[in-house]
């Protein structure tokens, strides 16, 4: 919604004068209520501005940014995400770290006969590197958190519940999964995706930016 | 802006059918052209739809995103600012690393007399400690990113800007400082905050949680 300069100066009125007449915005304004009409108009009906009958204008404001959570509640976890990074269990964790590296990731989720078994951060990594013991030796499957602890997101879930798991959970980034069975016939989670606080913080520039 | 049923099938059917013009519409709602009247004259001004003498309705649909993008370019960095992490040049790579543990942040800043002189990443840490180097006797001095070669947010910039200095330069937070004058009369920065993409994140839920 753009507003004219004159709607928001009215809006300006109304938040430091609510509860406000139209004749004491007009009067503010030093226009007639009858230039003001269609402009009070617009602004009630945009949502922006509340009117009630023998009071006056209250200053609501908060359609635009329903408009804003609708559209992002639209946005489904399969737009933004990126490629998952993944190691079997028995890898060692100095392998792992390795690849972290390599694919320049924060996370690294981990699989066994094909469903997700476990997810491993830089946090866990660094951990383990200075706790004294052979990362070379230890399989990252002894410090990675395990099934179920795992907080996960499917490819249909909006951005914005992710983004809420993301910060309820205090994690980095979540594995997005499709529910499976391997060839043993046991139920789980395939790892086909990933999405992290990088992808959020783009989709807030590209969002931001749109023109 | 909070769009009646009506008016959302309108969107759509201007989306799907543009140029289309008032009595085309109307048609396929099975409703008069003054019925319509109000809400063309509404999702034009909202910027929705754009209305060509002779032609007929078009979707352009932007301006509520702009609007966003306005309203997120005036929440500054300041307002969404956590604490820093701040140790000094001489402090071993083992007891900042521990400090970062301890105050569970991705990202330490370092100071030198007074002024900002290095920042580093967990990811900094974790090379360090599969290194194969003595962690204990390695001053956080060696591995630090150091000044000029640090990017920097105020507190008056916007969390956009902020948000694109993070995505570009692909860090995970920005220390938030000050110009100073130290003890010495050296110029440089003075950290007064620190803001990360988990920062962001959560204010992209904040903000679309906003009733």
């Amino acid at each position: 919604m753009q507003f004219t300069e004159r709607q928001k100066r009215i809006i300006n009125i109304v938040k430091k004068n609510e509860p406000i007449t139209s004749e004491a915005i007009a009067k503010k304004l030093k226009l007639t209520r009858a230039t003001l009409r269609t402009d009070l108009a617009i602004l009630t009906m945009a949502g922006v501005l509340d009117a009630r009958p023998k009071v006056g204008y209250f200053y609501s404001g908060k359609s635009t940014i329903n408009y804003f959570a609708e559209r992002i509640s639209n946005i489904k976890v399969s737009e933004v995400k990126s490629l998952p990074v993944v190691v079997s269990e028995g890898t060692s964790v100095y392998d792992a770290i390795v690849t972290l590296f390599l694919e320049d990731v924060g996370t690294i989720f981990v699989t066994t006969e094909g469903l997700l078994s476990g997810v491993v951060s830089r946090k866990d990594f660094l951990k383990s590197a200075i706790g004294g013991t052979d990362i070379n030796k230890i399989p990252v499957g002894v410090i990675m958190t395990r099934m179920p602890n795992i907080v996960v997101t499917e490819p249909d879930e909006s951005v914005l519940d992710a983004a809420i798991k993301i910060i309820e959970h205090q994690v980095d980034s979540l594995p997005i999964v499709e529910k499976i069975k391997n060839e043993n016939g046991e139920e789980g989670y395939k790892v086909i995706g990933r999405i992290s606080k990088t992808n959020i913080t783009r989709l807030f520039v590209d969002i931001a930016n749109t023109e």
